[in-house]
């Protein structure tokens, strides 16, 4: 991945369509059928159409419990002069699903007769098949009932068996083999028993991909970890090749020394794709060894994600000879501008949000290597590779990885970060499974833009005045003089120092961070936190230039904190509980009051309602919030302004 | 089932709010938890929040191919005065992925320096962490990966591993027992040995519910068959209790002579439920044993599948404490008038179609028997129980069970039946699994007038106009004068008189018809078949009230061919393939033609172009039309008109 690349990389959509073509001449598609058992079909694909081998019902039966009568029989009845039928002769008692006798063709339902003497006596006539079940009335012998290349619903098992269908043909899963390659690789299991040590890394991918490949219906074989060595990477394949249907590498797929990818696949069969325009994902190979693919999947767990959705799934669906469920998409508009690189097509995952009945959709990190930005995202856009970007306020259209409900059941919180958001996440959740709590961390300024943009349904804010000293309310008034909101209480918190193990520089108040061996990590422009520096810069006289580290910034605590801990800076401002969590030790300067805005309009919604009934009502939230150390609830819950 | 019901029902909201009320006093929930691998966690609920146990990365390590170097020393580098380093104390090569050395602190790549007599030249300066991946840029120690009561997904699976989690507390899958109950019902196996006997019928409903159950994530449990006697029944209900969390019986819900669930469940513990105003799905009974649920679900299919999405799967979400995924809804306009009774919430499944940039939805059969109308429709509507139905024009919101993907993809045929569009459809899915062909059969003339509606893309047509003898375009000019169609040959087809094997009654012609020991089977009105029969019975002066039958109508060939072999009429006129199809004889009456219709508005559209390229291109196809029997190919895909 070091080196530059040179060559002309092809388009997605170009390596799409050479891979998919190549797949096509090579392959035998699609892939062999094997018989199974209705009763474990769920979910597979047939092989061919099924057809009911008999009808259901197969016989005439009775839709009610009465009389089984002939209808010709029946034919003058009326009330003046009913006609009697005498019981075991004209007449049979039957009770519902019961064969209609023969010689019989209709049924009278036993609160439409009067019995007497041993006859029924009937006031009205009825037609032939009178609630009667014809045979076939569900599923006629010879009819279809799925055709090929379907796959098998829970409905579908229950009208296979009816019509006397046991067994059935469906294509085989294709195998999936996925070889993990990386000499500083280790197996998760590894550190069951120790914790790994630099350059060693967790291999997790083949687990994510293993996943993916299951969930869409093949079968996936993961292999033990192979050192980057080419003859060891050459054995696996030949011998993974002997077991699977296809073949991932992952990764080695880029261009550095201990890239293999190339090579092998070049000496073993052939390479068809060497990279291709997107990203992320584009150190992407596609080859064949005797006729069976192997594709190099990126080492990046992003970039494997992506690469598993755009080529490997629509191979899958290849082997099947089916449509595999794709994503949800939704149509939404842009909350900030967002660029691109031209001639690449890029996937940029998102989060998405339903404020006030339009969708809003928030571009997340775009590194590769991020995967938590995967966990987190509600989706992806794709920006083509003929565009430069989008503007803010274009619509745009996400593909969904969460359904539309869940969106629909998404309280968006955007503003401060702190950590008893993630707790309340954890609360709401747990009290009320179908309402999600998205949080962005873009500060207490941006909390506070983004409501009055329309854009959150609540923002965290913990924004100090430095003239008059009160928190919040004279930002809400000057920044949002028009907005009806209610502003509550969440917690005050302890805000300081955080700083390492035994404090080693000896850290002991604001004079200190303009100290020649202090290095120093920031919040970012918006913050409170960074409004609660600079107050108490100014009151010293402290110029920021003169602190090391003052232009760098993070953008919540536990970074902040995770910057100290990892030695790239002595000390940072955030709270208590950042530093707890880390083990590190902590310098309290002042509490500080963080609270919730939340807009009048959306107050009443259930899912902002579900989310206050926590807050204010549920004391096993409120001892764990306790729990992180440094909050104090006296006033979690109270409405501190509306207007 | 079969005695009227006099007690007053419960309507679907107070019985789900009484379910899940007595549900949620009685029983423990979430379900217990228990530890797993966090490899084999896909799907599974987490039973507490999963927090990042180390960083990912845990240590600096270099982004780009290079040099590790201290980013100090390079402050003063400049294009006119170069800073030089010396390889191996102050600069150290460094590859993507390594740990950074200790003391170094940037990463310059390898072409931004220029390596002369064992040390790199350096042209600009470069901050602290230049080209390095922190420490946590992925996730941060004691961060939230995942909250309580989610659903695991492949990317959490790499989150989680990546941050040193092996295993996880994830909610026990609730165990759902079902008992079959009914003296009549055999095990689908029993019939890969023997033919099934009247009464005895095929258990199925097993499973349908245990493939729903294991689909939302539970653990069905299928007990074998017991039959209808109390004792019995009291058995496998205790038994079952001791192994399940919750405990299904199907059928024995109703109010006859052999329904004893509610008698059982009286004696055994408590019925808090006997009957919703429902339909289907009315005798729904729901009680409790020693703090488990036992519920009672009818025996016909289409009401046991209603009961699992309205009681079964929110008890599972109880258990799980999650929301799973309900289905896509989307807003139809319907094509007819439907009518319910008040009082009962009716859920009428329906099919739906996305013609020309509008959703129609058709209502279908609404037998609580009708499973076939399950495994074909796209999904359901609700008529509430306040209202009497709703007008034809009338958008209505359809709850889906296929992806609105596969609706927009699906060519609505409307028509006239022909076995050859069964055929066709396995041939169009085998080409191209994204596209579905959905026929409705309404007859010719029905076709025509869902073209006229914009209702249907394409529709089967074999109008016979009397005056000229010519097929179909006299009706087209008449029905559709404004109407820019192709019109485009499917097949030839004889259509004759289907009669039992052997002609017992000796059936020659349409004089034979009207005699008195011959009973008819006729096609509806607005069919050809039924216009062919019309036109000969014209020329001979048959009067149809001379044919006993006449007025008893089947929506398609296969059904009138099932009402000749089931004995319910003698002999129907048909198409060569029905008769062929059930065994039964044939006599021909004459060859002709069956068209396909398509406006062209919708010709160009790449699913009509897929249907077109099968039937005029697909060799295979061609060989399996002319194997049904009783068809010409010469024709087929021709134009045969268009204006």
């Amino acid at each position: 991945m070091g080196k530059k690349v040179f060559h002309e990389l092809l388009s997605l959509d170009e390596a799409k369509q050479r891979l998919f073509n190549a797949f096509r001449e090579r392959v035998s598609i699609p892939i062999d059928s094997e018989t199974i058992s209705v009763k474990s079909s769920l979910g597979r694909v047939t092989a061919e159409p099924v057809t009911a081998k008999f009808s259901s019902p197969y016989f005439h039966s009775a839709a009610m419990d009465g009389y089984a009568v002939r209808a010709r029989d029946t034919f003058l009845a009326s009330e003046r002069e009913p006609v009697r039928l005498k019981i075991g002769v004209d007449a049979q008692w039957i009770e519902t699903g019961d064969p209609l006798q023969d010689g019989f063709d209709a049924v009278i339902p036993v609160e439409d007769v009067n019995v007497r003497d041993g006859f029924i006596e009937i006031y009205a006539s009825v037609p032939p098949y009178n609630d009667v079940r014809p045979i076939g009335e569900d599923i006629v012998a010879t009819e279809l009932i799925i055709p090929e290349s379907h796959i098998v619903r829970a409905a579908d098992i229950g009208a296979m068996l009816a019509s006397g269908i046991t067994e059935i043909r469906v294509r085989k899963k294709p195998v999936i083999g996925i070889i993990p390659t990386g000499s500083e690789l280790i197996d998760a299991e590894t550190i069951k028993q120790r914790m790994p040590n630099p350059p060693e890394l967790i291999e997790y991918n083949s687990a994510v991909l293993g996943s993916l490949i299951n969930e869409v219906g093949a079968e996936a074989k993961i292999y033990p970890v192979v050192p980057d060595e080419e003859n060891a990477i050459k054995n696996a394949i030949l011998n993974a090749l002997k077991e699977c249907d296809l073949l991932l590498l992952n990764a080695g797929s880029g261009y550095g020394k201990e890239d293999f990818t190339y090579k092998v696949l070049n000496e073993l069969g052939e390479v068809i794709i060497n990279g291709v325009a997107i990203k992320p994902g584009k150190p992407f190979i596609a080859g064949f060894i005797n006729k069976k693919a192997v594709l190099g999947i990126p080492g990046y767990p992003v970039s494997a994600f992506l690469c598993f959705d755009l080529f490997v799934k629509p191979l899958i669906e290849l082997y099947l000879g089916v449509s595999i469920k794709t994503e949800e998409e939704l149509r939404a508009i842009l909350s900030r501008q967002i660029s691109s690189s031209i001639g690449v097509d890029e996937f940029v995952r998102v989060k998405v949000g339903r404020v006030g009945g339009k969708y809003i959709v928030t571009p997340m990190g775009r590194g590769a290597g991020l995967l938590m930005s995967v966990v987190r995202a509600d989706g992806y856009i794709v920006i083509p590779r003929g565009s430069e970007g989008f503007s803010q306020g274009s619509e745009v259209t996400v593909h969904l990885w969460r359904s539309k409900n869940e969106i629909n059941n998404t309280v968006v919180c955007i503003g401060s970060h702190d950590n008893t958001l993630d707790v309340l996440y954890n609360f709401v959740r747990k009290n009320y499974p179908h309402v999600t709590l998205s949080s962005a961390h873009v500060g207490s300024m941006g909390g506070l833009i983004a409501v009055k943009k329309g854009e959150a349904h609540i923002a965290g804010t913990h924004l100090l005045d430095e003239a008059t000293g009160e928190y919040n309310v004279p930002f809400i008034k000057k920044l949002l003089p028009e907005k009806k909101v209610v502003l509550i209480n969440l917690v005050y918190r302890i805000q300081g120092f955080i700083v390492k193990k035994g404090n080693p520089k000896n850290i002991r108040g604001f004079e200190d961070l303009a100290r020649e061996d202090v290095i120093f990590i920031n919040r970012q422009a918006g913050s409170g936190t960074r409004l609660l520096l600079d107050k108490h810069l100014k009151e010293l006289g402290i110029s920021p230039t003169a602190i090391k580290g003052y232009d760098r910034d993070e953008y919540t605590h536990m970074a902040v904190a995770s910057a100290v801990l990892t030695g790239r800076a002595d000390v940072g401002l955030g709270i208590f509980s950042a530093a707890q969590a880390l083990g590190l030790d902590f310098i309290p300067v002042t509490e500080e009051r963080y609270d919730i805005l939340i807009p009048q309009e959306f107050f009443e919604l259930p899912i902002i309602q579900a989310v206050l009934k926590v807050i204010r009502e549920d004391k096993e939230f409120k001892e764990a919030v306790k729990s992180l150390g440094g909050y104090d609830i006296r006033d979690m819950g109270k409405t501190i302004y509306s207007n």
